[in-house]
């Protein structure tokens, strides 16, 4: 890639150069590189992607629901066989190690093996003599063409929570991948390209704000999903529902793990955390960021051991050569904006009291001075309320608390503004069941450090991280995309 | 009753005299007589409403879900035995047949019933092994408090098409009925106060606009379910999507019947189609208000019988004793701001050029003159795009349309501003499925006049008749009602 | 009742005096009193019932399935308003005790409750556009008559795994219960008579073996469900198969408790299993009766607990009224042949080199001395393969094995005859997990003595104990009782 | 292929020499040339396949089954690009015609399609708070080892109406296919052998009936599928229902198409009942062989226009280059047996009095004397209850009746011994549901000759046609494959 790479739109199944009202920079989080430019289309350009994707819809949903998914095998098959080539692409834009790249891209089939089963997932129901003589059907019908707004974190997962449910139920779409990482998924579309999807099912619109907003209010867009900050989701929700629209809005997060006082196999446990704290440099909805210890002696061990396996971690460009097949790599944030907002909150966690037992600022990453690395950072004797704990960072920096008891524990996780996801440590089944049971999270996880669900349950947060009603992946996407019409029948006799 | 009666407020297991900022005539439309004032209730009240439902959430949500349906079981028992007494009073308050009150009971048990399966309905769903030694876990529970905002033409089933699922689910209620009938529900809750449901699962709070606005900006409201007109149902969507509230939004409508042109059984299909126009006097979401004709001689054919077939309906009390066992009755409009405001659009259609082939105004029903009556109203040479056609009157106003094509009369419904229902009267197969397959409506007929789906199904619109994702009833009220919240579990050996 | 009571049969709406080919006692166990007697229907009697059953199938077939289930909501309620009556007749005729008999009525309502959720759970799918322009159609259809024969140690319950599926479904039914215990289902059946169900599609049949012949292999009796021993259930499934019947056939039992070596809360451990051990005295598939502790330490313990937990429990007519409200109270096993051979198997599990730790025999039981008690008998030192661990001896004789891991008890489990149920104690999540998916049988327990599914959920055992391929209760009762027939269906365009 | 190849047997993950008992002739039965030998595999040989799959079942029972079903998405893809070359072999062995062989293979794609989505359907359900503080949950479990035993007509989807659903959900398998036509499933297992299945998951054994009866009584083997003649069915059904063994048992078909009396179009009728009568020479369980006609002006324009359209068809070898691209040919039957025993049957027709309109004997097809074809062949003036009415011939010979009315044409489906599947042509809703509604089939079609569904429903007739109870493909399939075990937990408080 290079800076003279335009990021194209893909339109009625045409690559495209975008009508742009400018350009926006995608760089190498890892070098500061520029390696493409994001176009900035314009009103007109989204008024072209979803005539396209208009024009296309009434054909799709009525083709048969098996036929459109063979695309969908196809497509996972090829991106299977070129998951090395997308995955280097998407670390070179994103900055999280390959390793993390290959996983992502398991989503993406799990995704798509999930919309595969649609001809037995999207079958309607049917009540004979639901009263003398009538029947009752209920179809789930595709509604037309849906935009979706993904993040900059996932490159190619967070499109894939919508792309196959989209199209395997019959509705068009067109995507508005993040400015900041256009490439992964103009990769990705090259190789559908190839298929020869019928025009207009599926476009790739590129561009920031404006294109996003103009999709939002675009009278033709039946339904938006929306992956991003809570008080976007808002703004998106509101207008979604006042005109009449579909809408998914998944928000910021904060993920505490709790850790009983008896647990037994620490060493597990705390490589299980620090995965999940420092993965994706901690660029994930489904990261943790809190641990809270039970009791004042799993405190201290949790405290002293967590940080002693945080400098485990090396900090690098994850296209580093000698760290290209490492797992316990921490490559770069997004961007500088990023890394000055969590510098500033470390800042502001020292000032509040908090211990900064590790400190990840002004790490050299050699041969990468530009890059936006932050290395592990810990505080402990974090206390509820600190804004380092109210705070969505997006960065590898952890708090540890400590509660009295499990009660207490559950009491912090309810009463934090986000409740996307949490997790316990516990082998009792007693204190496992209560937890799941009483948490207010939308995703729960017992003994599993980031339990974001296989495409073949459900996924999304509760309260203030989910700002809409119906979640993604599963039966829930298929809930999303379909409208459940329902018919009324009845004959009568001849004579 | 008496204009002595004012409603009281059932909060927290208790009948009490509302908190009330002034209070508002609740008459009977047949007679203009005052029989109840509503309490306009405080924001006070409103608080101690929520209050309660939010204290006994907890309990209620975490009881066996087979303990909470025992109440079900118990109520619609209660309530059908009661059928009588209960229909008497929604006949004198609402205006409707007695007939068409002991139909409208009907689906108060049904809803009772479906909501009665929550131990089938409710389950949640796991899949072993979803990735190596891990389990995966979708749950359904309950979220909190939920309010329901109920419009004044169905008293007994609109406040049904939710507290059944509501509590089912275990979640804890207010329900605000219509200020214009509050009595009806007053009669239910009075049998349901005998059965010792645990205090503040349900709570009924009466008053007007303001009390409505408070229950939906009440921080401890988590979801809204309100049946009204489109124009409300986009402000209280949008403001729950805001606020990160569920919300069901039912809006207005305007139904239509297409007749095929070599339909034979006219005599049938007639009455199919004054009864779903004339029920109610028109005041339902589900009566149709436009007939179309595909073909001139099936539009002249149905035109001449339709307006004889209207004559037959009598206007009149349907507290009379000479009618209480007809169907073929048409009682009063809600109120006399309605009336005049029916009188106004047919006044409108005239100078539209629509031909009145039938004039339901005037009417003088003895002893009645305070009544709100309107007659039989039939418009032919009706035309798309005419204010009569765009507009839902809630009256006994029909408007006869000609179309050349079952494209044509598809087209018409497609792009009417409200997509609720619309039927089909046809015995070819291929048309009746080209019909339901391409109607953009929420609700389908095929030979039937009303298809008002059974509690067994989903019900809603589509497009502005529903600003919302989830349908009421059936499966959809599960889904409506509870959150689906995903563990993510797994255990390490324990040697 | 009186040795002068003949059991009546309940044949197309009307009680009737069965032709009968002899009659035989029944008899009261803990008094030896003769109470009633059961006829002894001949072939001629049973065509009388199959003929009634079957000439009510098509009109039940056909109508709402809401309407059909109307009568087990009014079934329900009466039943409920009728408990202690119908539990003093069936603690009369079968020997358990009243608490035991109260909670089995209350799973007569459970499945009342499971069934009148038929409009929901019969429902069918429909896949629009299955292929170009052709929709495919799965339908639940009712199959015509059934038969149901029962066993005598849940008077009450064992028929209704039965009938309100059956009925809900659309099918119709001959229930022949025990010819031990008729006299519950007759007093049921007297509550049903009130309510005007359509004459033939509910009958009772009482009699013998020879109508259960009879039944089976009536050509028009399409499906068959039984529950019995395991040797029975082979005869009559084969011959089912044979047939073209639907079978389901429950067999026999023994199913093991598992304690873990850390397991704390010995009180409620052994209370929970002494009540598992000794309710119904042993008579209920789902009594466990053999004791699998792991490791000496437990072994140890337990054994001399449960011993002394044992010596708690009162032997007694269950109808003295001292005992009345009493829940340690065992009563008579059903019959003199019962007791005698429990006796029998006593004394080859001294002969085998078990320890009888408690011998129950000899019990004598003040005012009724002609009952068939057996007190609480525990044989410590049992090892697998000895006649006392291999045999079902439905009596409350336990067995106590030690075992040197988890993986040796579930071997023990995994290679016994009978594979019905089974239960593990443990607090740990790991090993729960690992008994739950590694125990061959149809039901296990966590913590749970008797861990019998509420009829939300299936009940049925697994090879030996479960002769058929579809359990009852739940979804797989709805299975059991619908034929899923499918459309193909596609209309030409008609012009 | 050649005589002197031997099929080979494919046991734990290795293809391997059978140890045979002898050998039996593979013929192309076009040209009556050996083409191959089936080894007619031993005792020992069957119990050294069935010890594979016992072998490997725990470690894929264990595997995530989104794991399992990889291999499906990958057998899929490598199959369809096979897909002329296995359609070749089959059409060598088997002699319908290559288009039939390619509509094969669709089928084969769609039920590992269909398998691929277990992940979902495999999920089970979870019930908290089934009673306080207990959870109730219904797993899926595999069984362990399964059988199937498969026929002539179709060498590639019989197989795979079980193999992908066997594999899916976990449980290991052995295919035997048949003799006949064993070499469609070793081209297909060779491409299975590439992707490195675990060995033992899944094994072919060759063999004749002897092979057949080893797998049905072998303890090991859980579950046994059958396609065949309703007779082996029974003999089959009853001894695995003796032996505790799953079964399924698909039998003999005879199905009627019904047509209306004012059906308009009868060119596209026509062919579309020929069609239904001729693919495959009429040897499918779906093939239609008996045509109602109702009324006379019907019954003789059919008569006529049938038989004409009857002599288009083309008998030859389809391997024959001029017709390898024709649908309208009719290949040889299977045998020259089968071919003696539809000449036999020809024979009785005449004397029972029924009208040869077509004779299709005597048929030489040049370069093929030793094939052997029956030309299309038709009798009208058929009577219920004549032997070729009443007999499944599996050949193209069809049967032309008269009906007064509709009701008579259901009794006639509704009286014959076989009960596959019927349809009917009609535009008419009513008749339509009517029809659906009434006969007694397990497969309908309105408007469609062969209503077989695509594997997103289940298949499988009713009545003699069906010796079981749970169908073949779609949710079905999963429920056959799977154990509903049922787990009650509960964990006390921790102290």
């Amino acid at each position: 890639m290079s800076k003279e790479h335009v990021v194209r739109n893909y339109i009625a199944g045409q690559w495209r150069t975008a009508e742009a009202q400018g350009f926006l920079d995608v760089e190498n989080p890892a070098t500061g590189e520029v390696i493409a430019r994001t176009p900035r289309s314009t009103t007109t350009e989204v008024d072209r992607a979803v005539a396209a994707a208009r024009q296309a819809f009434p054909a799709w949903a009525h083709m048969s629901v098996a036929r459109r998914v063979s695309w969908l095998f196809r497509w996972r098959e090829i991106l299977m066989k070129n998951e090395e080539k997308i995955s280097r692409i998407l670390v070179e834009e994103m900055g999280k190690s390959l390793s993390d790249a290959r996983a992502e891209m398991k989503r993406v089939y799990q995704n798509l093996e999930t919309a595969c089963a649609a001809p037995m997932l999207q079958q309607g129901s049917k009540l004979v003599d639901c009263a003398g003589d009538i029947d009752g059907e209920e179809m789930h019908e595709p509604i037309g063409v849906f935009a979706a707004i993904t993040p900059f974190n996932f490159p190619a997962m967070a499109p894939f929570w919508f792309i196959p449910y989209a199209l395997a139920t019959g509705n068009t779409l067109v995507v508005k991948p993040s400015e900041r990482v256009p490439l992964t998924l103009e990769a990705i579309t090259e190789f559908l390209h190839e298929l020869e999807l019928p025009p207009g099912v599926y476009n790739v619109l590129n561009g920031d704000k404006d294109a996003s907003i103009a999709l939002v209010n675009h009278p033709d867009v039946k339904g938006v999903s929306f992956v991003g900050k809570t008080d976007t989701c808002r703004i998106i929700a509101s207008r979604c529902a006042e005109l009449g629209k579909r809408c998914q809005a998944m928000g910021s997060a904060k993920n505490h793990l709790v850790v009983m006082p008896d647990y037994k196999q620490i060493d597990e446990l705390i490589r299980n955390m620090s995965t999940s704290c420092y993965g994706c440099a901690g660029q994930r909805c489904m990261a943790s960021s809190v641990i809270v210890a039970i009791g004042d002696a799993m405190y201290e061990r949790i405290s002293a051991t967590f940080v002693a396996d945080s400098r485990k971690y090396r900090v690098d460009n994850p296209l580093n050569p000698d760290v290209l097949e490492e797992s316990l790599v921490i490559g770069p944030v997004i961007s500088a904006q990023s890394q000055a907002f969590i510098h500033s909150m470390i800042e502001i966690g020292v000032r509040e009291g908090a211990t900064l037992a590790l400190d990840g600022r002004g790490i050299r990453v050699p041969g990468c001075e530009k890059g936006h690395f932050i290395g592990p950072t810990v505080f402990t004797n974090v206390r509820p309320g600190m804004r380092i704990h109210q705070t969505e960072l997006f960065g590898p920096v952890v708090c540890i608390m400590k509660a009295g008891s499990l009660d207490e524990a559950i009491n912090i996780i309810n009463n934090h503004p986000y409740s996307n996801a949490c997790s316990i440590y516990t082998q009792n089944g007693y204190e496992a069941r209560k937890f799941k049971l009483n948490v207010e999270t939308g995703m729960v996880g017992i003994n599993v450090g980031i339990p974001a669900p296989v495409p073949f349950l459900p996924f999304g947060g509760m309260k203030s991280s989910m700002l809409c009603d119906i979640k993604m992946q599963s039966r829930s996407a298929f809930q999303f995309y379909t409208h459940n019409k329902v018919i009324v029948e009845r004959y009568w006799p001849t004579e």
